[in-house]
């Protein structure tokens, strides 16, 4: 079978670019004992893989220039090697940006079944998936919200910040988001249900301040950070004592800009506890995460939005895109 | 009773200097019912009191101008209104920098008796009060440190740097200081045992990110941290997986420099859990550290050095030293 796939043609010194992917055909290999193959549907786009692009070592190994990207997607079983898995069965793993995947079923964590009755199965990559999944951790696990607290999301209209306000708002916070654009506020207002949103757009330190003490008149007290910088000096500014702080992403410094931040003594002065996590470092949570968020979008008490991008030759442009915020709500990539 | 006291006489606006600082000579105010009247043996110098110095609300309330200096002292018991002390009872408590201090035996945690059979007056000032359990607090609460594990502690040579390395390495850890000066480091070393210590004077991050490699060869999983700045941007950058940060103080920008943390990024992609801590939020661990540290000092397992300042008039000059690394060990001031 004939497979399209994008490798990493080159490493990003800064900015990434279009000149860093190519697009290659190749026949896909026979498969092996206990492999399957995948015909993916949906490609996953999200931040993390700007990370993976560079030679540096971060919380797993780099691509290889030459090598598939890596990402997650969603399709079915067409040929099977592997007792468990039929054809046509409907899977999520980690098929990487092509259109074919041959996948080591034995290999635990590679790949699991996942039901389409009541989520579609785009949204198994995200608010059911990974991203979903990254939102309930950093939120139950570090942030332990309280009834009455105040937790704000940055990228609140993004696949993670969408859910990480919903499941705020269930568990009787007062939920604030940041987000680029008045259309992306007025949708994390309108259509997600949080408090306030405030749209960062052109603003410097002191004015994203002053709107973020009108939209959080007692503080905060849990920060769900995707993004660093600017944004995540000015919340700091804003922290209650005893508040935390879920490290998910610094989406601002993955083109190599620098991004200190400038005034840590706070974290010191009110006592907070900042915690860096991977999703992945967690999969025993993952059961228990995928059931509620599956329930949760089944019955339409948590809501996202995609933007989804034409064939696998559209996901470099629409990459560097969602680097940019340019996206709206969950990426994806259609490949069938 | 005349008293000698040393009140703020003005807010510095940078660094701190002598104009800051004023004594004064008053009448000790006759004692209500409940009080107690001490006569201060030692004054404790710590660097938080820069901090308290400043208009900001930090943790505590600021030090009003014309108001006596906040600090720890250790004395005995001169006048009694309080039937659970009796004059000549040694004690510690909130008295500030003055020679005799009204206190309200009935405010919880403003005084305590201490046993002086078998540790010194003064050292319930250092390794068996405030800053030792400081040391114990940020160490088994926030690093819970595994045996093999290595932790890093700056100000090492310190009244809490070196209770944490002592108390690091009975626990299986490779313990690694930071100090200023070759005579700090060899005490560091030889005195309190531990495995390494760099002297930071005069390095910048690449000669300190290569003393630290060959110190800490392993990485490092505990930092406790003191100081900020240079200092912690190095350590930040050797820090391994899911290693601990106990940030405890950050001495270096208490002047009101710049202290920005350069690459946080690592705080995501090692999976850190970094937690600004006050010894005072945890009052139900003190009496559990306080026997600890008792017996490990009366035993000659914890050692610590003490600076020792003659008579109230030299605190300030004796604190300002502090703040630029001058002491050697635990600052006190003999007051009589």
């Amino acid at each position: 079978m004939n497979n399209r796939r994008i490798v990493l043609a080159a490493r990003p010194t800064g900015e990434a670019g279009l000149e860093h992917f190519r697009l290659e055909t190749l026949e896909t290999p026979p498969l092996a004992d206990g492999q399957v193959l995948v015909r993916n549907h949906w490609l996953s786009l999200d931040p993390y893989m700007r990370m993976r692009m560079n030679a540096a070592k971060n919380y797993a190994a780099p691509v290889e220039v030459g090598e598939v990207m890596v990402g997650g997607t969603a399709g079915e079983i067409v040929q099977s090697r592997h007792a468990d898995f039929a054809i046509g069965e409907t899977v999520v793993c980690q098929g990487g940006w092509q259109e074919c995947s041959v996948i080591d079923a034995n290999v635990k964590g590679a790949i699991r079944k996942v039901d389409i009755a009541r989520v579609p199965l785009a949204a198994h990559l995200g608010a059911v998936g990974m991203p979903g999944v990254t939102a309930w951790i950093g939120l139950d696990t570090i942030i332990e919200p309280k009834a009455g607290e105040t937790v704000l999301v940055d990228a609140a209209s993004g696949a993670v910040g969408g859910v990480v306000g919903q499941l705020a708002k269930e568990r009787g916070c007062r939920t604030v988001g940041i987000a680029g654009g008045a259309a992306k506020c007025a949708y994390v207002r309108g259509e997600l249900g949080f408090d306030a949103c405030i749209d960062y757009h052109g603003k410097g330190f002191d004015a994203l301040a002053a709107e973020l003490d009108a939209a959080a008149p007692n503080g905060v007290d849990g920060l769900f950070e995707n993004v660093g910088g600017l944004i995540l000096d000015v919340v700091l500014s804003r922290m209650n004592a005893f508040g935390r702080i879920a490290l998910c992403g610094m989406i601002a410094g993955y083109d190599g800009a620098p991004m200190p931040i400038r005034s840590p003594r706070v974290l010191l002065t009110q006592r907070l506890r900042l915690q860096g996590f991977i999703v992945t470092d967690h999969m025993p949570l993952w059961p228990a995460a995928l059931k509620a968020l599956g329930e949760g979008v089944a019955a339409g008490r948590i809501r996202y939005r995609e933007t989804i991008a034409p064939g696998l030759q559209s996901a470099p442009e629409a990459f560097l895109g969602l680097l940019k915020g340019r996206n709206f709500g969950k990426q994806l990539v259609k490949l069938r």
